[in-house]
C-alpha cells in the first residue's frame, strides 16, 4: 500500500532511507536543515520541503534521522501540534535515557512514537536481510510495519523505547566477538605450518557453513541462561577447556595472538575451578556478569 | 547406493557414526576393542566382528574413530595388506603432524586415506547441517562423498591431510568468539537498566537474525585479507572504535565484564594509531598475526 512518508534528515543514512521509500512506491517528502541534499531523490520522485513543518504536513509517517537527539528536539519541538495524530519513527543514534526522554515528550503531546536502530550501513538499506529494530507501543509498530519493510527486516522488541538502543549495543558486541574470532582463525589458518597457507576466502566458505552449528548452539544455550541450569551434555566446559588449550598452542606455534585464547581460558578455567566443569558453555554468562575488571 | 562400511571404534562418536550408516541403509560392520559396545547397533542391523581384521574385510570404506592416533596405528598397522584397495577415513582427533604421519603410512601401503574432523556432537550425527571436514586426495573424497552424507554435510578442504585438523582449531576459535560475544550481550541485556531485563531467549531470537548480517561481513571482508587492501567504506575502524566505547561504557554501567570490550578496544586502538582508521575491521588480522602476548 502506498503510504505518505516524510524523512527528516538527509545525511548518508537518511538519504538511503528516503531512496528506499521512493523505490517502494511510497509518496516521500524529504527535508534537510541545510538545503541541496535532495537532488538525486527529487529526480527519483521525492518531494522536497523548504521547512520541517511543511515536510511533516506531507506525511502520516515521519521518519527522523538526524545527527543527535538534541537536533531531534530542536526540529520536532516547535512541531508538536502538527505531529499529533502522526507517527514519529526516530532512527537517530542515541542512548537508552535519550530514547526515554524523547518518548516521554511524544507521549505528552499525543504523538505516536517509536525508537529505532538500523543494523546496517546505508548501502544495506532496502536489503530484506537488513535488520531494523524498533521499540515502543506494539500497536504503533503494527500500523507502520508494512511501510518499514521497504527498508529491510523490521523487528519489534517491546514497549520500552530504550530497548532498541540496548539491543544495538549488545548485538554489536556479538558482531565483534564473531568477527574477532573469525579473524583469529583467518590468521591461524593463513600462517605457515602443516596444512599450508589457506586463503581467507577459502576458509570463510567453510566458516560460513559452520555458523549454522554455532547459531544452533546459541539457540540451544539461551534457555540454559534463562533457567540458570546449564546441562553440559556431550560438550562440557571441561571438553571446551581441552580444545581451547589446543587453540592456544596452535596459535603460539603459528605466531598468532594469545589474547582470545587467554580470554576463553580464563573464563572456562574459573568456571571449572568453581566446580562447573560438567556444565555447558552458557555457564560462562555468570562470569561475564560478575567480572570485576 | 548401498555401500559396505566398517566402523572401527564404538565410543559415543563411533557408535553414532555406525548408527547413521545403518539408518541410511548401508551394510555396516562394527568392531570395538573391548566387546559389548555394539548391542543396540546389531539389533538395528549392523554386523559385529570379533576382530578388526574381520571387520575390515567386511567394508570397502573403513571409518576409524578411536581414542588416539597411537590406537589407530596399533589397530591398523597389522592390517596393511587387508586395507590395500580400501579407503580409510580417519575421524580420530589429532594434530596436524599426526595426520601427516598417518597419511604417509597409508601411502606407503597403497591405502587410500582421508583425514577427517566431525564438527558436531554425537547427537548431531546424521543432521544434514552437521559439518564434516575431510582432507586428502580429492578423487578419494569424491568416491566416498555420497556414503559420508549419511553423517552430515561432508566438505573437502584440500589434498594436504593436515587441513582438517587446522580447520578444526580455527573454526572452534570462531565458535568461542561468537559464543562469548553472544554471552556478553546476554549478560548486558539481561542486567537491570533502561529497557529492563530481557531474557536470553528473546534476545537470541533477534541475535540469530542479526547473524545473517554478521556472516555477510565475514564474506565481504575475506577478500580484504587476501588482497591486503582493507577499504573501510561506510563502516570504518574509527566508527567501530566509537561504538566499542559505547559497549564498554554500557557494560560498566550494568556490571558486565570489560574483558571483551577491552580486547576490541586494544586491537582497534592500535590499528587506528598506526593510521588505519579509515580501513575495515578486517585490518585487525594484522594485529592478531603479530601480537607478541
Amino acid at each position: 500500500m502506498r503510504a505518505k512518508v516524510t524523512v527528516l534528515g538527509l545525511g548518508p543514512m537518511g538519504a538511503a532511507l528516503a531512496g528506499a521509500f521512493v523505490d517502494a512506491g511510497h509518496r516521500t517528502t524529504v527535508w534537510n536543515r541545510s538545503p541541496g541534499k535532495a537532488g538525486d531523490l527529487t529526480a527519483r520522485g521525492a518531494a522536497e520541503s523548504a521547512s520541517a513543518a511543511e515536510a511533516v504536513a506531507g506525511g502520516t509517517l515521519v521518519v527522523v534521522c538526524l545527527a543527535t537527539y538534541e537536533a531531534v528536539h530542536e526540529v520536532l519541538g516547535p512541531l508538536a501540534g502538527a505531529l499529533t495524530g502522526r507517527t514519529v519513527v526516530n532512527l537517530t543514534s542515541g542512548s537508552p535515557p535519550q530514547a526515554h526522554t524523547a518518548a516521554g515528550w511524544a507521549e505528552s503531546r499525543a504523538v505516536d512514537y517509536l525508537d529505532g536502530v538500523i543494523m546496517a550501513t546505508p548501502a544495506g538499506i532496502g536489503d530484506p536481510d537488513s535488520l531494523l529494530l524498533f521499540s515502543g507501543p506494539r500497536a504503533v509498530f503494527d500500523r507502520v510495519r508494512g511501510t518499514l519493510t521497504a527498508l529491510g527486516d523490521p523487528v519489534h522488541l517491546g514497549a520500552d523505547t530504550a530497548l532498541s538502543s540496548v539491543y544495538d549495543t549488545a548485538l554489536l558486541g556479538l558482531m565483534w566477538g564473531t568477527l574477532t574470532g573469525w579473524l583469529h582463525g583467518v590468521a591461524l589458518i593463513g600462517a605457515d605450518g602443516p596444512g599450508g597457507r589457506v586463503t581467507a576466502t577459502a576458509y570463510t566458505d567453510v566458516a560460513d557453513r559452520w555458523m549454522r552449528t554455532v547459531r544452533a548452539f546459541m539457540r540451544a544455550y539461551a534457555p540454559h541462561v534463562d533457567s540458570g541450569d546449564y546441562p553440559g551434555g556431550e560438550f562440557t566446559l571441561r571438553l571446551h577447556a581441552m580444545t581451547i588449550d589446543i587453540l592456544a598452542h596452535a596459535s603460539q606455534l603459528r605466531g598468532v595472538s594469545q589474547a582470545l585464547p587467554e580470554l576463553f581460558r580464563d573464563l572456562t578455567g574459573r568456571a571449572i575451578a568453581d566446580g562447573h566443569g560438567d556444565d555447558s558453555y552458557a555457564r560462562l554468562v555468570e562470569y561475564l556478569r560478575s567480572d570485576p575488571a
